[in-house]
C-alpha cells in the first residue's frame, strides 16, 4: 500500500496507526479509527482496512468528516463521523484512480490507497465517483444520562483484557468526581491511573482514548468479571449510604 | 540501519516491507521482494537484509535490474530479478561508503543500508565496487506448459498455512476461465476469492502476489493437504467427463 | 504520539526505534538508547517512553547531550548520556508546549511528543521548563578493569535469551585479541560471529550494540548457563596453560 501511495505522491507522512486490529472486526476498526483521527492534522487523509467483503459487491468509499478525509470499504468502519452532520461520501468508481490491475484480494493496494494518493495530491473526493447517501452505519453503542447515572456498555475488550466501554469522559462530567462503576455485579471506583488500584482489584479510568476503561490491576478484566462485548456498565454518583450499605455487609 | 541511511541523506521515504521472513529463509526474502518491488516507483531502492552468511566470506551487492536497484548480500535474494538481461551488479568494497566501523555481525546497517544512502544521493552503482558476473542465483522453481496444463510446485508456504506456487497469473490465462487444480492427490476449483470456498473446502486462487495459491476456508492448507514447499501442482483446463466421474464417486 | 509530531511540524523523519522493551523494563529501554542513539545524525531528538510512573509525581525531562536531545520521563532513562560532562536538563512544565488536554495515562502523545516537535522546529530546551540538575540515575553497571582482566555483569537478556553485558569493545581492546570469558562457571571463546560456535555450545562475541554479549549457537544462553541479570562476567588473556589444564580434566 506504501508502494502504491508513493507511485503516485512522494510529497506526504505515511503513518502506520495500528496493524493490531481483530481479523474482520470492523467495529474494533471503527473505535480505532475514531480515538485516532482527531489527533492528526486537520485534512489528514486516513485509509482504513477492515474488510471482510474484500472481492463481493461492498463499495468503496472516500468520505469528508470532521476536516479529514477517510478512504476504505464501506462496511461501517466510518461511522463515528458520521455524526458530523456536514458529511459527504463517494464511491471509488473511477477507474482512472485505481492501480493498473485490481486484484479482488487486495483492495487496500489497488483502490484505496491510490484513491488516498490522489486525495493527497490535492484531487477534489467528488472526482472519486458519485455521491453516497446511504452508507452503511454499524449499530454504534448508546450511551444513556439522567438520574445522577450514565449508562453505556462494554464495546471492546483490548488485548490486555481491559474494558473499552461507549461512555466518552464527556458525558461523565455532569456527575462531578465523585462516581462509582457497576458492572458486571461489581462496584468498583474511578480512579486516575492503573497506579491506584490494588494488585487484582478491579477499577474504571478514563483511558488514552478518551472513553471510561475498567481494567484490573496486573490482571484481565474481562476474565476477572467475566464481561464480554456489550456487558452493560452504569456509572453512578457515589452515595455515603450506598458506602456505608458495602462496608457493612 | 535507518539511522545508518538518515545520516547520510534525509531525502528520501524509507518503507518497511516486512520483518517476518523466516529466519535465514533467503527463497522466501526473494519472493516477497520480487512481489514488492515492481509496486514501487521507478529507481527505488531496495535494501535486503536475509543474511545468513554475515560474517563470512560472502560478498555483498547492488544490482541494477527492472529499472531499480538492490542492496544485500550474494546469496540469492536477488535471483529474480536476474530474468532481466541488461541486469548488472557490483560488489560492494568501496571502504568510504561504508559505515566508520563495520560489525562483523551486522552488514545491513554497516554496509548495505550505508551503500543504499549513498545510491539514493546519486552514486552510480559502479562507484561501489568491482562487477560482478557470476552472482548467486537460487534454483527458482519452474513452470511447465503444455498439453492444457500447467505445473509448477508450492514454493512457500506463509504464516497462514497458504501455498503459495511458482505459478504466476500470466502462465494461466492460455487455458481460459474453467480450470480445475491439482495438489497432494486433491482437486480443487480456482476461485477469485476466499469467500466463494465453503468452509474447511481446499480452493485455488491468484494471491495478491500475483501468483496462484491454495488455501482453505478458515484453515491451514498446509495442514489439511500435508503439503509443503516443493509439493507438485498442476493446473488443467475443466472437463465436464471428469466432474462427472467425481460425482458419481 | 505521531499524530501529536506531525500535528506541531511535518518537517521531520519519524523513525520508531522499538516497540519491544520489556514492559516498564527502565534499564532495557536506557541500553537500547545507548546503542541506537549515536547511529543518529546529531541534533537528532529521541523521544523515549518506558514509563511505569505515568501519572504520578515523576518529572518529564529533556536533555541535551552528546549533541542530541532526549526527551521522557526523569526514570533514569536517560543514565548513559548523564556520562557526557556538558549534559543539561530542563523540565517539562511548560503548558504552552504541551497537547491541549493531557491525559493522565498517556504522556507520551500529550506531553513528550509535542515536546519533542517543538524542539525539531528549533525551540531551545530552556524554553520547555526549569533546569534540572539532579536527574533520576540508574545504578549502572560497572566495568572493572586490570591484572589482565575485565570484569562486568550481565545486563540484558534478550529475547534468543542471548545474554548482553556490561563491558564495551573499546574495555577488551588492552587484553588483545587471545582471551577466554568466564560466565556461570563456564570458560568459553571470544568468537567474531555466531557461525564461529558449535551448535549447543556457548561462547562470548561483540554484538552490533558494541558490548560483549554471550550466546549459544541455536540455543539460549539464558538457559544454558542458567544465568540472570547480573551474573558476573570476567574477561581474561588465555593461558596456555590454562588451557592444557583444562583438556587435562
Amino acid at each position: 500500500m506504501k508502494a502504491a501511495i508513493l507511485s503516485i505522491t512522494r510529497d506526504v507522512h505515511v503513518v502506520d496507526i495500528t496493524h493490531e486490529i481483530g481479523p474482520q472486526d470492523v467495529l474494533e476498526g471503527a473505535l480505532a479509527l475514531e480515538a485516532a483521527a482527531p489527533r492528526f492534522p486537520a485534512a489528514t487523509i486516513h485509509v482504513a482496512v477492515v474488510d471482510p467483503g474484500v472481492g463481493t459487491a461492498r463499495r468503496g468509499l472516500a468520505v469528508a468528516a470532521r476536516d479529514h478525509l477517510f478512504v476504505g470499504p464501506d462496511n461501517g468502519l466510518f461511522t463515528p463521523f458520521f455524526a458530523d452532520r456536514r458529511w459527504r461520501a463517494y464511491e471509488l468508481t473511477a477507474a482512472e484512480f485505481r492501480g493498473a490491475l485490481v486484484s479482488p484480494t487486495f483492495h487496500g493496494r489497488d483502490i484505496f490507497a491510490p484513491a488516498a494518493a490522489h486525495l493527497a495530491r490535492g484531487l477534489a473526493p467528488a472526482r472519486l465517483g458519485p455521491p453516497v447517501t446511504d452508507p452503511v452505519r454499524l449499530s454504534w453503542p448508546e450511551v444513556r444520562v439522567g438520574g445522577g447515572k450514565v449508562g453505556g456498555a462494554v464495546v471492546h475488550i483490548d488485548r490486555f483484557g481491559n474494558l473499552v466501554t461507549s461512555i466518552h469522559a464527556e458525558a461523565l462530567a455532569p456527575l462531578g468526581s465523585k462516581v462509582t462503576v457497576r458492572v458486571a455485579g461489581r462496584t468498583m471506583p474511578l480512579v486516575r491511573t492503573y497506579g491506584e488500584l490494588e494488585r487484582g482489584n478491579p477499577g474504571a479510568l478514563v483511558g488514552s482514548s478518551n472513553r471510561l476503561e475498567i481494567a484490573v490491576n496486573a490482571g484481565s478484566a474481562a476474565r476477572t468479571l467475566r464481561a464480554r462485548r456489550g456487558t452493560p456498565v452504569v456509572v453512578s454518583r457515589s452515595s455515603p449510604a450506598a458506602g456505608r450499605a458495602r462496608r457493612r455487609s
